[in-house]
Protein backbone atom coordinates (compact mmCIF):
# COMPACT_ATOMS: atom_id res chain seq x y z
CA UNK A 1 0.00 0.00 0.00
CA UNK A 2 1.40 3.02 -1.55
CA UNK A 3 2.68 5.48 1.83
CA UNK A 4 2.87 2.53 4.80
CA UNK A 5 6.68 2.74 5.66
CA UNK A 6 5.62 0.15 8.87
CA UNK A 7 7.84 -2.55 7.22
CA UNK A 8 10.51 -1.09 5.49
CA UNK A 9 13.37 -0.31 7.53
CA UNK A 10 15.23 3.25 6.11
CA UNK A 11 18.98 2.19 7.15
CA UNK A 12 19.09 -1.12 5.85
CA UNK A 13 17.71 -3.35 3.08
CA UNK A 14 17.37 -6.85 5.09
CA UNK A 15 20.62 -7.49 6.43
CA UNK A 16 22.95 -5.12 4.29
CA UNK A 17 23.17 -1.71 5.68
CA UNK A 18 22.66 1.09 3.49
CA UNK A 19 25.92 3.83 3.48
CA UNK A 20 25.14 6.76 5.44
CA UNK A 21 24.94 10.38 3.84
CA UNK A 22 24.92 9.10 0.56
CA UNK A 23 22.30 8.81 -2.11
CA UNK A 24 21.07 8.44 -5.81
CA UNK A 25 18.86 10.72 -7.80
CA UNK A 26 17.50 9.93 -11.19
CA UNK A 27 16.00 12.13 -14.05
CA UNK A 28 14.45 10.30 -16.64
CA UNK A 29 13.31 11.94 -19.91
CA UNK A 30 11.04 10.85 -22.43
CA UNK A 31 9.33 12.39 -25.60
CA UNK A 32 5.47 12.06 -26.30
CA UNK A 33 3.24 14.44 -28.30
CA UNK A 34 5.99 16.77 -28.91
CA UNK A 35 6.92 17.46 -25.83
CA UNK A 36 9.76 16.42 -23.43
CA UNK A 37 9.08 15.09 -19.89
CA UNK A 38 10.25 13.57 -17.42
CA UNK A 39 9.27 11.43 -14.36
CA UNK A 40 8.39 12.27 -10.83
CA UNK A 41 7.25 10.81 -7.61
CA UNK A 42 4.03 11.95 -5.80
CA UNK A 43 5.18 11.60 -2.04
CA UNK A 44 2.76 9.91 0.36
CA UNK A 45 4.18 12.36 3.04
CA UNK A 46 3.39 15.82 1.94
CA UNK A 47 1.63 16.07 -1.32
CA UNK A 48 5.03 17.21 -3.11
CA UNK A 49 6.70 15.87 -6.03
CA UNK A 50 10.44 14.61 -6.39
CA UNK A 51 12.51 12.55 -8.74
CA UNK A 52 12.91 9.23 -7.94
CA UNK A 53 15.62 8.49 -5.68
CA UNK A 54 16.92 6.25 -2.93
CA UNK A 55 20.09 5.22 -1.06
CA UNK A 56 23.28 2.98 -2.13
CA UNK A 57 23.52 -0.46 -0.27
CA UNK A 58 26.97 -1.39 1.32
CA UNK A 59 27.97 -3.67 -1.36
CA UNK A 60 26.79 -1.85 -4.32
CA UNK A 61 28.19 0.07 -6.72
CA UNK A 62 26.28 3.75 -6.96
CA UNK A 63 25.40 2.87 -10.79
CA UNK A 64 23.60 -0.23 -9.47
CA UNK A 65 21.95 1.39 -6.78
CA UNK A 66 20.67 3.62 -9.69
CA UNK A 67 19.30 1.39 -12.18
CA UNK A 68 17.74 -0.53 -8.58
CA UNK A 69 16.52 2.28 -7.19
CA UNK A 70 14.74 3.30 -10.69
CA UNK A 71 13.44 -0.32 -10.89
CA UNK A 72 11.85 -0.14 -7.49
CA UNK A 73 10.22 3.14 -7.65
CA UNK A 74 8.72 3.19 -10.92
CA UNK A 75 9.70 -0.22 -12.39
CA UNK A 76 11.12 0.73 -14.95
CA UNK A 77 14.04 -1.71 -15.97
CA UNK A 78 17.07 -2.26 -18.55
CA UNK A 79 17.55 1.58 -18.57
CA UNK A 80 20.92 3.19 -19.38
CA UNK A 81 21.73 5.43 -16.70
CA UNK A 82 24.35 8.32 -16.95
CA UNK A 83 26.17 9.66 -14.10
CA UNK A 84 25.88 13.41 -14.72
CA UNK A 85 27.11 15.67 -11.22
CA UNK A 86 27.46 14.55 -7.72
CA UNK A 87 25.04 17.40 -5.26
CA UNK A 88 27.23 17.88 -2.06
CA UNK A 89 25.57 21.23 -0.40
CA UNK A 90 25.79 21.33 3.07
CA UNK A 91 22.14 22.99 3.07
CA UNK A 92 20.43 20.75 0.36
CA UNK A 93 18.69 18.37 2.62
CA UNK A 94 17.18 20.41 5.43
CA UNK A 95 14.41 18.51 7.01
CA UNK A 96 14.12 16.18 4.22
CA UNK A 97 11.08 14.68 5.15
CA UNK A 98 8.68 16.47 7.92
CA UNK A 99 9.30 14.86 11.05
CA UNK A 100 5.56 14.65 12.27
CA UNK A 101 4.46 13.06 9.33
CA UNK A 102 7.51 10.62 9.56
CA UNK A 103 6.56 9.50 13.06
CA UNK A 104 2.71 9.12 11.71
CA UNK A 105 4.10 7.24 9.38
CA UNK A 106 5.58 4.56 12.15
CA UNK A 107 9.62 5.53 11.08
CA UNK A 108 11.37 4.39 13.86
CA UNK A 109 14.14 6.73 15.68
CA UNK A 110 16.75 5.42 14.12
CA UNK A 111 15.45 5.52 10.58
CA UNK A 112 14.31 8.92 11.70
CA UNK A 113 17.64 10.20 12.58
CA UNK A 114 19.23 8.62 9.69
CA UNK A 115 16.82 10.47 7.62
CA UNK A 116 17.32 13.85 8.53
CA UNK A 117 21.15 14.02 8.23
CA UNK A 118 23.50 15.33 5.48
CA UNK A 119 22.90 14.06 2.24
CA UNK A 120 25.33 13.88 -0.97
CA UNK A 121 22.96 12.88 -3.80
CA UNK A 122 24.68 11.75 -7.17
CA UNK A 123 22.89 12.46 -10.14
CA UNK A 124 22.06 10.15 -12.97
CA UNK A 125 19.77 10.87 -16.56
CA UNK A 126 18.13 8.63 -18.73
CA UNK A 127 16.65 8.79 -21.69
CA UNK A 128 13.71 6.36 -22.36
CA UNK A 129 11.28 5.35 -25.20
CA UNK A 130 7.89 6.72 -23.54
CA UNK A 131 5.72 4.43 -25.23
CA UNK A 132 7.79 1.60 -24.14
CA UNK A 133 7.50 2.58 -20.45
CA UNK A 134 4.67 1.71 -17.99
CA UNK A 135 5.83 3.58 -14.64
CA UNK A 136 4.43 1.72 -11.42
CA UNK A 137 5.17 3.29 -7.94
CA UNK A 138 6.19 1.63 -4.77
CA UNK A 139 5.12 1.71 -1.52
CA UNK A 140 7.14 5.02 -0.40
CA UNK A 141 4.91 6.94 -2.94
CA UNK A 142 1.56 8.11 -4.46
CA UNK A 143 2.03 8.02 -7.46
CA UNK A 144 4.36 8.30 -10.72
CA UNK A 145 3.86 10.26 -13.43
CA UNK A 146 5.21 12.05 -16.80
CA UNK A 147 5.35 15.69 -16.54
CA UNK A 148 6.12 18.06 -19.24
CA UNK A 149 9.15 20.18 -18.99
CA UNK A 150 8.03 23.55 -17.61
CA UNK A 151 4.95 22.44 -16.29
CA UNK A 152 6.98 20.00 -13.10
CA UNK A 153 5.93 23.17 -10.44
CA UNK A 154 8.12 22.98 -7.45
CA UNK A 155 10.04 19.64 -6.15
CA UNK A 156 11.26 18.64 -2.78
CA UNK A 157 14.68 19.96 -2.07
CA UNK A 158 16.93 20.52 -4.79
CA UNK A 159 15.23 18.33 -6.91
CA UNK A 160 14.77 21.18 -8.98
CA UNK A 161 18.18 22.43 -9.47
CA UNK A 162 19.19 18.27 -10.01
CA UNK A 163 16.69 18.77 -13.09
CA UNK A 164 17.67 21.85 -14.64
CA UNK A 165 21.37 20.37 -14.16
CA UNK A 166 20.60 17.18 -16.20
CA UNK A 167 18.88 19.37 -18.87
CA UNK A 168 21.87 21.83 -19.02
CA UNK A 169 23.98 18.16 -19.64
CA UNK A 170 22.09 17.43 -22.16
CA UNK A 171 21.81 20.80 -24.60
CA UNK A 172 25.31 20.94 -24.21
CA UNK A 173 25.93 17.36 -25.14
CA UNK A 174 23.83 18.18 -28.05
CA UNK A 175 26.90 20.16 -29.68
CA UNK A 176 29.25 17.50 -29.88
CA UNK A 177 26.91 14.18 -29.67
CA UNK A 178 23.84 12.90 -31.29
CA UNK A 179 20.87 12.68 -29.54
CA UNK A 180 17.45 10.69 -30.16
CA UNK A 181 18.31 7.12 -29.16
CA UNK A 182 16.43 5.47 -26.68
CA UNK A 183 14.61 8.66 -26.72
CA UNK A 184 11.99 8.59 -30.04
CA UNK A 185 10.56 5.54 -31.06
CA UNK A 186 12.85 2.78 -33.51
CA UNK A 187 10.87 4.79 -36.78
CA UNK A 188 10.82 8.36 -36.56
CA UNK A 189 10.51 11.56 -38.63
CA UNK A 190 12.51 14.81 -39.65
CA UNK A 191 9.93 16.72 -37.79
CA UNK A 192 9.90 14.37 -35.16
CA UNK A 193 13.99 14.64 -34.24
CA UNK A 194 13.86 18.50 -35.16
CA UNK A 195 10.69 19.08 -32.32
CA UNK A 196 13.08 16.99 -29.71
CA UNK A 197 16.40 19.35 -30.56
CA UNK A 198 14.27 22.25 -30.42
CA UNK A 199 12.61 21.60 -27.12
CA UNK A 200 16.17 20.68 -25.70
CA UNK A 201 17.60 23.78 -27.09
CA UNK A 202 14.69 25.82 -25.79
CA UNK A 203 13.99 27.33 -29.60
CA UNK A 204 13.14 26.97 -33.08
CA UNK A 205 15.35 25.74 -35.74
CA UNK A 206 14.54 26.43 -39.25
CA UNK A 207 13.92 23.22 -40.89
CA UNK A 208 15.70 23.11 -43.84
CA UNK A 209 19.34 23.87 -42.46
CA UNK A 210 18.68 21.11 -39.96
CA UNK A 211 17.82 18.41 -41.91
CA UNK A 212 21.16 19.28 -44.06
CA UNK A 213 22.93 19.40 -41.15
CA UNK A 214 21.41 16.16 -39.30
CA UNK A 215 22.33 14.40 -42.86
CA UNK A 216 25.66 15.44 -42.78
CA UNK A 217 26.30 13.25 -39.83
CA UNK A 218 25.57 10.26 -41.34
CA UNK A 219 23.63 8.98 -38.77
CA UNK A 220 20.50 8.44 -40.21
CA UNK A 221 18.96 5.59 -42.77
CA UNK A 222 15.89 6.81 -44.25
CA UNK A 223 13.83 3.90 -44.69
CA UNK A 224 12.22 5.28 -47.84
CA UNK A 225 8.98 4.44 -45.70
CA UNK A 226 6.35 7.21 -45.61
CA UNK A 227 4.67 8.10 -42.13
CA UNK A 228 1.34 6.27 -41.96
CA UNK A 229 -2.32 7.90 -41.05
CA UNK A 230 -0.88 11.58 -42.27
CA UNK A 231 -3.36 12.63 -45.18
CA UNK A 232 -1.49 14.95 -46.88
CA UNK A 233 2.58 15.02 -48.36
CA UNK A 234 3.45 12.00 -45.39
CA UNK A 235 7.28 12.97 -43.92
CA UNK A 236 9.62 9.49 -44.80
CA UNK A 237 10.37 7.73 -41.68
CA UNK A 238 13.61 7.45 -40.92
CA UNK A 239 15.64 5.41 -38.13
CA UNK A 240 19.63 5.75 -36.84
CA UNK A 241 22.40 4.10 -38.30
CA UNK A 242 23.95 2.54 -35.00
CA UNK A 243 27.21 1.74 -36.21
CA UNK A 244 27.77 5.50 -37.19
CA UNK A 245 25.68 6.81 -33.84
CA UNK A 246 27.86 5.28 -31.37
CA UNK A 247 31.17 6.18 -33.56
CA UNK A 248 29.47 9.80 -33.17
CA UNK A 249 28.72 9.27 -29.49
CA UNK A 250 32.33 8.27 -29.38
CA UNK A 251 34.24 10.80 -31.06
CA UNK A 252 32.11 13.83 -31.13
CA UNK A 253 30.36 14.99 -34.06
CA UNK A 254 32.54 17.18 -35.69
CA UNK A 255 35.40 15.82 -34.54
CA UNK A 256 37.97 17.20 -37.18
CA UNK A 257 41.02 18.08 -35.59
CA UNK B 1 56.95 16.51 9.46
CA UNK B 2 56.18 14.49 6.56
CA UNK B 3 54.86 11.27 7.53
CA UNK B 4 53.55 12.17 11.57
CA UNK B 5 50.05 11.48 11.93
CA UNK B 6 49.95 11.51 15.36
CA UNK B 7 48.62 14.59 15.88
CA UNK B 8 46.21 14.44 12.94
CA UNK B 9 42.69 12.81 13.54
CA UNK B 10 40.82 11.59 10.60
CA UNK B 11 37.57 10.94 11.19
CA UNK B 12 37.28 14.57 12.72
CA UNK B 13 39.44 18.14 11.87
CA UNK B 14 39.42 19.83 15.39
CA UNK B 15 35.87 19.57 16.57
CA UNK B 16 33.84 19.31 13.20
CA UNK B 17 33.69 16.03 12.18
CA UNK B 18 34.05 14.34 8.59
CA UNK B 19 31.41 12.94 6.68
CA UNK B 20 32.20 9.21 7.03
CA UNK B 21 32.20 6.72 3.39
CA UNK B 22 32.93 10.16 1.38
CA UNK B 23 36.47 11.73 -0.10
CA UNK B 24 37.15 13.73 -2.65
CA UNK B 25 40.47 13.71 -5.41
CA UNK B 26 42.12 16.27 -7.35
CA UNK B 27 43.48 16.12 -11.16
CA UNK B 28 45.90 19.23 -11.36
CA UNK B 29 46.89 19.28 -14.88
CA UNK B 30 49.59 21.45 -16.08
CA UNK B 31 51.54 22.60 -19.38
CA UNK B 32 55.05 23.03 -19.41
CA UNK B 33 58.17 22.44 -21.53
CA UNK B 34 55.61 21.09 -24.56
CA UNK B 35 54.35 18.06 -22.08
CA UNK B 36 51.20 17.73 -20.05
CA UNK B 37 51.87 17.18 -16.31
CA UNK B 38 49.74 16.12 -13.30
CA UNK B 39 50.59 17.03 -9.76
CA UNK B 40 50.81 13.96 -7.90
CA UNK B 41 51.28 13.23 -4.04
CA UNK B 42 53.98 10.77 -2.87
CA UNK B 43 52.36 9.03 0.08
CA UNK B 44 54.66 8.49 3.38
CA UNK B 45 53.36 5.04 4.41
CA UNK B 46 54.44 3.06 1.18
CA UNK B 47 56.68 4.70 -1.56
CA UNK B 48 53.55 5.07 -3.71
CA UNK B 49 51.73 8.04 -5.49
CA UNK B 50 48.47 9.44 -5.59
CA UNK B 51 46.14 12.53 -6.21
CA UNK B 52 45.97 14.66 -3.88
CA UNK B 53 43.13 13.88 -1.78
CA UNK B 54 41.23 14.44 1.58
CA UNK B 55 37.51 14.52 3.22
CA UNK B 56 34.81 16.41 3.60
CA UNK B 57 33.61 18.02 6.92
CA UNK B 58 30.44 17.95 8.05
CA UNK B 59 29.31 21.43 6.93
CA UNK B 60 31.65 22.16 4.21
CA UNK B 61 30.30 21.72 0.09
CA UNK B 62 32.11 19.30 -1.56
CA UNK B 63 33.79 22.07 -4.14
CA UNK B 64 34.86 23.39 -0.97
CA UNK B 65 35.86 20.58 1.01
CA UNK B 66 38.13 20.53 -2.55
CA UNK B 67 39.62 23.55 -2.33
CA UNK B 68 40.55 23.35 1.16
CA UNK B 69 41.99 19.93 0.27
CA UNK B 70 44.38 20.97 -2.25
CA UNK B 71 45.39 23.77 -0.63
CA UNK B 72 46.27 21.74 2.54
CA UNK B 73 48.02 19.25 0.32
CA UNK B 74 50.08 21.00 -1.97
CA UNK B 75 50.07 24.73 -1.40
CA UNK B 76 48.07 25.91 -4.11
CA UNK B 77 45.10 28.30 -4.03
CA UNK B 78 42.65 29.96 -5.71
CA UNK B 79 42.57 27.45 -8.40
CA UNK B 80 39.07 26.93 -10.21
CA UNK B 81 38.03 23.14 -10.11
CA UNK B 82 35.36 21.57 -11.75
CA UNK B 83 33.92 18.59 -10.79
CA UNK B 84 33.88 15.89 -13.89
CA UNK B 85 33.31 12.20 -12.20
CA UNK B 86 31.93 10.53 -9.10
CA UNK B 87 33.64 7.07 -8.51
CA UNK B 88 31.63 4.63 -6.12
CA UNK B 89 32.29 0.71 -7.19
CA UNK B 90 32.80 -0.68 -4.11
CA UNK B 91 35.46 -2.53 -4.05
CA UNK B 92 37.99 0.75 -5.25
CA UNK B 93 39.13 1.02 -1.77
CA UNK B 94 40.08 -2.52 -0.86
CA UNK B 95 43.23 -1.75 1.48
CA UNK B 96 43.14 1.74 1.46
CA UNK B 97 46.63 1.92 3.25
CA UNK B 98 48.53 -1.40 4.98
CA UNK B 99 47.48 -1.39 8.10
CA UNK B 100 50.66 -2.58 10.21
CA UNK B 101 52.13 0.99 8.01
CA UNK B 102 49.30 2.82 9.66
CA UNK B 103 49.64 1.43 13.18
CA UNK B 104 53.42 2.15 13.15
CA UNK B 105 52.55 5.59 12.38
CA UNK B 106 50.71 5.58 15.56
CA UNK B 107 47.12 5.73 14.07
CA UNK B 108 44.19 5.19 16.16
CA UNK B 109 41.82 2.36 15.99
CA UNK B 110 38.83 4.65 15.20
CA UNK B 111 40.92 6.42 12.37
CA UNK B 112 41.86 2.64 10.98
CA UNK B 113 38.58 1.52 11.01
CA UNK B 114 37.27 4.76 10.04
CA UNK B 115 39.64 4.15 6.57
CA UNK B 116 39.51 1.09 6.36
CA UNK B 117 35.82 1.42 5.33
CA UNK B 118 34.55 2.03 1.64
CA UNK B 119 34.69 5.18 0.28
CA UNK B 120 32.81 6.95 -2.97
CA UNK B 121 35.52 9.71 -3.84
CA UNK B 122 33.87 12.94 -6.31
CA UNK B 123 36.52 13.61 -8.51
CA UNK B 124 37.27 16.88 -9.87
CA UNK B 125 40.26 18.54 -12.31
CA UNK B 126 41.58 21.61 -12.70
CA UNK B 127 43.78 23.24 -15.86
CA UNK B 128 46.59 25.69 -13.89
CA UNK B 129 49.56 27.65 -15.09
CA UNK B 130 52.64 25.53 -14.44
CA UNK B 131 54.69 28.45 -13.90
CA UNK B 132 53.02 30.23 -11.37
CA UNK B 133 52.22 27.23 -8.87
CA UNK B 134 54.91 25.97 -6.12
CA UNK B 135 53.70 22.68 -5.10
CA UNK B 136 54.00 21.88 -1.07
CA UNK B 137 52.99 18.51 0.03
CA UNK B 138 51.88 18.84 3.85
CA UNK B 139 52.57 16.67 7.08
CA UNK B 140 50.76 13.55 4.98
CA UNK B 141 53.04 13.10 1.91
CA UNK B 142 56.68 12.98 1.50
CA UNK B 143 56.60 15.13 -1.74
CA UNK B 144 54.64 16.44 -4.23
CA UNK B 145 55.86 16.36 -7.91
CA UNK B 146 54.69 17.54 -11.42
CA UNK B 147 54.76 13.95 -13.27
CA UNK B 148 54.42 14.02 -17.18
CA UNK B 149 50.80 12.45 -18.22
CA UNK B 150 52.19 8.46 -19.84
CA UNK B 151 55.07 8.43 -17.24
CA UNK B 152 53.39 8.12 -13.87
CA UNK B 153 53.87 4.77 -13.41
CA UNK B 154 50.86 2.80 -11.25
CA UNK B 155 49.18 5.34 -8.59
CA UNK B 156 47.23 4.02 -5.65
CA UNK B 157 43.97 2.40 -5.79
CA UNK B 158 41.83 3.84 -8.54
CA UNK B 159 43.43 7.00 -9.03
CA UNK B 160 44.90 6.29 -12.51
CA UNK B 161 41.46 5.58 -13.43
CA UNK B 162 40.57 8.69 -11.99
CA UNK B 163 43.46 10.40 -14.22
CA UNK B 164 42.29 8.90 -17.44
CA UNK B 165 38.71 9.63 -16.88
CA UNK B 166 39.69 13.21 -16.50
CA UNK B 167 41.76 13.23 -19.34
CA UNK B 168 38.89 11.54 -21.17
CA UNK B 169 36.92 14.57 -20.32
CA UNK B 170 39.32 16.74 -20.97
CA UNK B 171 39.40 15.62 -24.69
CA UNK B 172 35.41 15.61 -25.13
CA UNK B 173 35.50 19.09 -24.23
CA UNK B 174 38.28 19.68 -27.09
CA UNK B 175 35.78 19.11 -29.69
CA UNK B 176 32.90 21.86 -28.07
CA UNK B 177 34.84 24.48 -26.01
CA UNK B 178 38.06 26.27 -25.88
CA UNK B 179 40.91 24.68 -23.76
CA UNK B 180 44.23 26.84 -23.10
CA UNK B 181 43.16 29.70 -20.31
CA UNK B 182 45.14 28.66 -17.03
CA UNK B 183 46.97 26.24 -18.93
CA UNK B 184 48.92 28.22 -21.08
CA UNK B 185 50.92 31.48 -20.03
CA UNK B 186 48.97 34.92 -20.78
CA UNK B 187 50.95 35.15 -23.76
CA UNK B 188 51.61 32.03 -25.61
CA UNK B 189 52.06 31.05 -29.28
CA UNK B 190 50.65 28.89 -32.16
CA UNK B 191 52.81 26.31 -31.84
CA UNK B 192 52.22 26.11 -28.20
CA UNK B 193 48.73 25.94 -28.60
CA UNK B 194 48.90 23.65 -30.74
CA UNK B 195 51.37 21.46 -28.89
CA UNK B 196 48.60 21.69 -25.62
CA UNK B 197 45.71 19.89 -28.58
CA UNK B 198 48.02 17.96 -29.61
CA UNK B 199 48.86 16.43 -25.97
CA UNK B 200 45.50 15.91 -24.94
CA UNK B 201 44.45 14.30 -27.96
CA UNK B 202 46.98 11.98 -28.46
CA UNK B 203 47.67 12.45 -32.08
CA UNK B 204 49.49 15.26 -34.28
CA UNK B 205 47.63 17.80 -35.83
CA UNK B 206 48.13 19.71 -39.29
CA UNK B 207 49.94 23.07 -38.79
CA UNK B 208 48.31 25.03 -41.26
CA UNK B 209 44.64 23.12 -40.90
CA UNK B 210 45.26 24.09 -36.82
CA UNK B 211 45.84 27.73 -37.45
CA UNK B 212 42.82 28.31 -39.68
CA UNK B 213 40.17 26.49 -36.96
CA UNK B 214 41.43 28.12 -34.01
CA UNK B 215 40.87 31.61 -35.93
CA UNK B 216 37.83 30.66 -37.02
CA UNK B 217 36.63 30.62 -33.77
CA UNK B 218 37.58 34.36 -33.02
CA UNK B 219 38.84 33.39 -29.47
CA UNK B 220 42.74 34.34 -29.69
CA UNK B 221 43.71 38.10 -29.92
CA UNK B 222 46.93 38.14 -32.55
CA UNK B 223 49.21 40.60 -30.24
CA UNK B 224 51.59 41.25 -33.34
CA UNK B 225 54.78 40.95 -30.83
CA UNK B 226 56.96 37.96 -31.44
CA UNK B 227 58.52 35.39 -29.15
CA UNK B 228 61.71 36.58 -27.91
CA UNK B 229 65.25 34.52 -27.68
CA UNK B 230 64.12 32.55 -31.01
CA UNK B 231 67.07 33.19 -33.41
CA UNK B 232 65.17 32.53 -36.20
CA UNK B 233 61.57 33.80 -37.72
CA UNK B 234 60.03 33.68 -33.83
CA UNK B 235 56.18 32.87 -33.73
CA UNK B 236 53.93 35.70 -32.80
CA UNK B 237 52.46 35.97 -29.51
CA UNK B 238 48.76 35.52 -29.06
CA UNK B 239 46.37 36.14 -25.96
CA UNK B 240 42.92 34.79 -25.33
CA UNK B 241 39.91 36.99 -26.21
CA UNK B 242 38.24 36.63 -22.73
CA UNK B 243 34.93 37.98 -23.32
CA UNK B 244 34.57 35.01 -26.84
CA UNK B 245 36.32 32.27 -24.64
CA UNK B 246 33.76 32.49 -22.36
CA UNK B 247 31.24 32.37 -24.82
CA UNK B 248 32.35 30.00 -26.47
CA UNK B 249 32.24 27.73 -22.94
CA UNK B 250 28.87 28.75 -22.26
CA UNK B 251 27.17 28.13 -25.76
CA UNK B 252 29.90 25.51 -26.92
CA UNK B 253 32.06 26.20 -30.15
CA UNK B 254 30.14 25.26 -33.21
CA UNK B 255 27.01 25.62 -31.78
CA UNK B 256 25.25 26.93 -34.92
CA UNK B 257 22.22 24.82 -34.17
Amino acid sequence: MAGDLKNEPIVSRGTEPFIPHLSVDCVVFGFDDNQLRVLLMQLPFHNEWGLPGGYVMSEESIEDAARRILKERTGLSGIFLNQFHTFGHPNRVKQNFPEATLRRLGMSETDLKWLSARFITVGFYALVDYSNVVPAPDVFSLSCEWKEIGQTGPLIMDHFEILQKALETLRLQLSYQPIGLNLLPEKFTMPELQRLYETLLGKKLDRRNFQRKVESFHILVNLKERKKGVPHKAPFLYRFDLENYKKALKEGLKGSW
